[in-house]
């Protein structure tokens, strides 16, 4: 049961305190696809000049992603440069030339349409809405945003959450959407406005998923070296909508064992530049880490009886 | 077997959103008992001035703190002042008069001196060597300290981290100390200056406890209100410290249950002002949100089988 993902299919030009790389593969669709691929197939929407390497694209297919929903048009591809700081935790936009993507204009095709699993990647919210008036009636709508859309577009990304189950955004994204600093009452806030489930992204921090009636956290992946986070939300999104599409069950505990996968796949992300660490990923590393996140979080609650001994 | 705690005992005056307190209980020592003391003894050294409401502090002797060796002087009472934030993540110290405090000498009673568990507080660490010194051999000494210690009295702080067993600080501060913005690796070389366990506190974020092999993470309890922060490292402490003495076990599992009380306690003393929550808080209710925290942690690790169905 194939994912369909819509997003930017770009070129990254980034610097880090380790080092350069120079027009790598990059954008929401192909972060998220390398991750969901592991789990689960995934059929890409998107947009590319003539100047993108598509054949770099090509260890998708091999994972059973469906490529024929990316568009190749003349002229230049999504270009985004940035650097990071030392801390890795900030970085400044070097450059952004939207090129082709900024006339995109998702063409869902036929064969796509009736996805039951949809991500849509951070675009214009009218775009977004475009995606879901061409496919049938997918289970899970989850969906992406960011700071420009809340702050221009905020009316139709209202309307949007409506026809979204899942949103998945970062701390700041979920404050600024609801204007209120408490990161509980934020998500309650979104909640209220349609998605069921609201996963709240935080970096190092780790996410919370937010559900009707229980929460759960998982933290980031303990990293020595992060090396490159870029990508990491949309990695982490991935290997969350990958594992709940392969699960085939909506239960607490897929939504939950989804979170785990999600952060997993960011944390992975944060291993290279690109998508170099999640391409050449073997599914047993993967469990291995899958494994080592329970080793970090569990603990018996039971207490030894007798108080002040 | 008590817990010998030393540290501040100070006067608090608080601006928060949510309201307004005025010279009511603070001080990393006080934290540290109220939270403590729901679970193991302990054992308070300090310094007020004759200004202190000293009857205030008669409910920690209720739940078994010793306060004999909190001497009363004739001067001032260490007094903080302090305005939060909107988003109570930040605050401005407004005033801070360190009173009879500016020079406490520890004098630890005999009786004492032969407390198996320490917890010296974000003092001056010549004080928190002078506090070793008086002691015997204690099966744990655990100490927090501060930016201005590890900026000003770095070399005694560094020695005294070798005669440590749990270093307690927050993400800044072991960040700080190691020179090095990565949290693990910042953990992993503080552990190689002395102490065994490292235990990082990252506000709403939880805690990470780094051990030799091995590490556990504890969110923070996500809370609707927060209303006061002040304390919440020292409540913290007290709630780690207290369950690990009174387990009277160093076992990994024990270290990680006292995790999840820490930022349990931690969590209660955010929900008012002073210690006024850790006060009346029932043993059952302190069960009742560590069990919640196991709620919001806990998965299965299984994978349903078959791969891209």
């Amino acid at each position: 049961m194939p994912i369909l993902c819509v997003g930017s299919v770009a070129l990254d030009s980034i610097e880090t305190p380790f080092g350069k790389a120079e027009r790598v593969l990059g954008g929401s669709a192909v972060y998220f696809s390398a991750a969901a691929t592991l789990f689960n197939p995934v059929q890409v929407v998107g947009v590319v000049g003539d100047d993108y390497p598509f054949d770099d694209l090509r260890f998708l297919e091999q994972r059973g992603a469906d490529l024929t929903g990316i568009e190749q048009k003349s002229g230049e591809s999504f270009f985004w440069s940035g650097r990071y700081h030392f801390d890795l935790n900030t970085r400044d936009t070097l450059e952004t030339r939207l090129g082709v993507f900024a006339d995109f204009q998702p063409k869902i095709p036929e064969s796509f349409r009736s996805a039951r699993y949809v991500f849509l990647g951070n675009i214009d919210p009218a775009l977004q809405h475009d995606v879901l008036d061409q496919v049938e009636s997918p289970d899970v709508v989850a969906c992406d945003t960011m700071n420009y859309w809340i702050e221009d577009s905020r009316e139709l990304l209202l309307k949007l959450l409506k026809r979204v189950r899942v949103l998945i955004v970062n701390d700041e994204e979920v404050r600024q959407l609801a204007g209120e600093a408490n990161l509980m009452k934020a998500a309650r806030w979104v909640q209220a406005q349609g998605p069921e489930v609201v996963v709240v992204k935080k970096g190092e921090h780790g996410a919370i998923l937010f559900a009707d009636d229980w929460l759960f956290y998982v933290p980031g992946y303990p990293l020595e070296e992060v090396f490159d986070p870029t990508g990491a939300g949309d990695s982490f999104a991935g290997g969350f909508m990958g594992h709940l599409a392969r699960a085939r069950s909506l239960k607490a505990a897929d939504f939950r064992r989804a979170m785990v996968y999600g952060s997993a796949l960011g944390s992975f992300a944060c291993e290279q530049f690109s998508v170099e660490r999640l391409k050449e990923l073997p599914e047993s590393e993967v469990h291995a880490r899958v494994e080592e996140f329970q080793r970090i979080t569990a603990f018996e609650a039971h207490v030894p009886s007798g108080k002040h001994v």
